[in-house]
């Protein structure tokens, strides 16, 4: 094979926003680069729950990891699932896609940068009734659900059953729920409002269920009102301080802090709660209830130096030994894994790279039309400043010019005439 | 139910081509009209191979029906599975999306447009070794096959595999298959030649096998010639006079003329050849060897002047009983749809329609870069001026200007990178 060489190698575990940064930042540093994904694409994580309401097409929020690296010679991109690590060995297994299973891959360095996905709270009997958008696949399920909703309603004779296939609950009301719950309240209201002839799309009910007490809970007090005052003109009904108890395919109970128990009938449930690090993440070392393995101030792990983990899997701990809190955003990844590039350099040439440190950038959600809670630089905001934020700092992170342009556009039409371009229903419901 | 009233009842089945223009024609007549679709959208059916070669996004050939039919109060869209027919009580029956079976909707005049699809000649148990690019279910698939061939050739070690993973066989010369294997070309020759560090996706063989004895049989000679030699410039080697006689997982078997039989090593089958017409057609009356059912010259049905049928349905007999051939393209659909709305408006008013007449707009494929062919107004295009007017004229046909914008960007970075901005692999292999 060609391409064998003596020099330093460094295999990096996902091309999520960590991940990617990490390569970018070594492409012409003198190492070889192996970049180990599932998926043979980039995912702009932030937008995917846009795809599930049809707003935009899943190849407009992706972009091809191969294409991104083809000029960086020293970059080689291996589609692969990692099953494991043998940290003394200095390996990674990957399961490959000619059916190959265990490939071992040597490095120097490892970065892993796995990243996250939603727990279902040990109720993994709910995934398949309620399903996150986590994924591609997974939000274009809920894109078939939410559709086929108002579909089944238009032909369905009984009032109550049509109340059911007219109701829609999203679970968790972080950013992406509430996003999620402020769009389906937009096409209940505008974009399907003058598509059926049976059915008023804008008597349609979507709770979105929290168990803190406020919805944003991430955000600041003041922020968290203005949220739920344009969830609720967008027609969606906030239930705070209440905890799903029970899901089945026409309705879901939820309790009360006060342990009062409530059965919504709900034939369209969406899961967007209890985040939880990716398994691989207990193969570096002890986790925490979420799932994070400890790293230092360098984001090493314990006993290896040449083992960083950074993003959604990892807890941080200052040099004292005291964990830093940091959020579960893109910026925190995208930074650390700059970090990562620049303490591989450092080491290289022999230098201690000094601890990482996390620039807040803000917090920004937006809700629906023009509305939108910024908390960046000391400003809280919201409404119409926030939401053109939001737009800008998103499509300023979409990788590419053609997705870009192709994002603008699908916003500038859903703006302009209240539609969603992309609102097909695809897949199959077996 | 609101909208129930005496006016003269319009059932559509098929919101392909001919249905939408049917539709269309009628939104301004006393009548109502009641579309019904297996699917949401309309699909733009010649390009959905480009789904497959990752060019464009599924979202952006297909439009929301409802969205399309939103401010005509009289026409009404059924989604649903349409099972038969009772044309003497002259009732449709529909599968429904909440579940319920066999919905009767019953209508005063009846349009079946419910379109074509591939046969396997006999063999079913093809279908699955060597998808089609017809439902965008089916061009996802195609497209992740495609590309994960060549993930799994980077990391295949045996020589053999690696060049069985880096052959492709498109079965069928018409239109879609050429478009296809011309695409595969240059995916292989231009998207991906720096995307991979083990293989030379230049090496790539890509083969066409065609019954018939040219590439393109429905064009004139002179233009087969022209795309089988812009095929073979892509690295396309045209097997013409050859038909598969086995598909196995890892192979195809072809015998030509002679009866001479030839296996070659292909992890990547996709199918393109043999038309038939749905099963629906069947319901109508007697069809033929395409599974299509005669119709007049009025496209009405034998003993059923409120009953028409068309597109890729029918098989259209002049007013002596002679069968006309009709080639099965849009231009035809649309011409019979907008037909069909005048013939139904002028039965209205007593009047008797007169023959439907089909106006030949030519024939157009395009296999690459700037190269298509075209026979139009008697002309024979080959070359850069027929790949232009092949643009053109499917950007034109596109519905809505969304859609329009968001494929000529895509087709506008196609031509000046050579990528391919959707080319991800989604769905499951299982």
């Amino acid at each position: 094979m060609p391409g064998a060489s003596a020099r330093h190698r460094v295999v990096v575990v996902g091309g999520g926003f960590g991940g990617l940064q990490v390569v970018r930042k070594l492409r012409r540093a003198p190492v070889d680069v192996t970049l180990i994904d599932r998926r043979n694409f980039h995912l702009f994580q932030p937008l995917v729950y846009q795809v599930a309401t049809g707003a935009l097409s899943p190849g407009e929020i992706a972009s091809p990891l191969r294409g991104i690296f083809k000029r960086n010679r020293n970059v080689r991109v291996l589609l692969g699932d990692v099953t494991g690590f043998d940290l003394e060995a200095r390996h990674v297994f990957v399961d490959l896609p000619d059916g190959e299973r265990g490939r071992v891959v040597p490095y120097d360095s490892l970065v892993v940068a796995a990243g996250s996905q939603y727990s279902y709270f040990g109720h993994d009997e709910w995934r398949e009734l309620a399903p996150d958008v986590k994924s591609l696949e997974n939000a274009l399920e809920v894109r078939r659900r939410l559709l086929t909703a108002f579909e089944a309603a238009e032909c369905e004779p009984d009032e109550d059953t049509r109340a059911a296939w007219l109701t829609f609950l999203v679970v968790g009301a972080g950013p992406t729920g509430v996003e999620l719950a402020g769009q389906i309240g937009e096409i209940a209201r505008d974009t399907l409002r003058r598509d059926f002839r049976m059915i008023d799309t804008r008597a349609a009910r979507i709770f979105i269920v929290e168990t803190a007490d406020r919805v944003l809970p991430q955000f600041p007090p003041r922020l968290s009102g203005s949220a739920e005052r344009a969830l609720a003109q967008l027609g969606v009904t906030s239930l705070t301080s209440h905890t799903v108890v029970d899901i089945d395919a026409q309705s879901v109970a939820l309790a009360d802090v006060a342990g009062k128990h409530e059965r919504i009938p709900a034939r369209t449930v969406i899961w967007a709660a209890g985040v939880v690090a990716s398994p691989l993440a207990a193969q570096l070392g002890n986790v925490d209830r979420a799932g994070r393995v400890s790293v230092g101030p360098d984001l090493t792990i314990a006993g290896h130096p040449e083992v960083i983990a950074l993003g959604d899997i990892v807890r941080v701990h200052d040099s004292d030994g005291n964990a830093v809190p940091l959020p579960g955003l893109a910026p925190v990844a995208m930074q650390q894994g700059r970090y990562a590039a620049r303490a591989i350099r450092a080491r290289l040439q022999g230098r201690t790279p000094p601890s990482f440190r996390y620039r807040d950038k803000g917090n920004l959600a937006t809700i629906g039309r023009a509305k939108a809670v910024a908390d960046v630089m000391g400003l809280q905001l919201s409404g119409l400043v926030a939401w053109i934020t939001w737009l800008f700092v998103h499509l300023f992170y979409l990788i590419g010019l053609q997705n870009r342009l192709l994002v603008f556009i699908r916003w500038t039409f859903s703006f302009v005439t209240r539609g969603r371009g992309a609102r097909l229903i695809t897949g199959s419901s077996e």
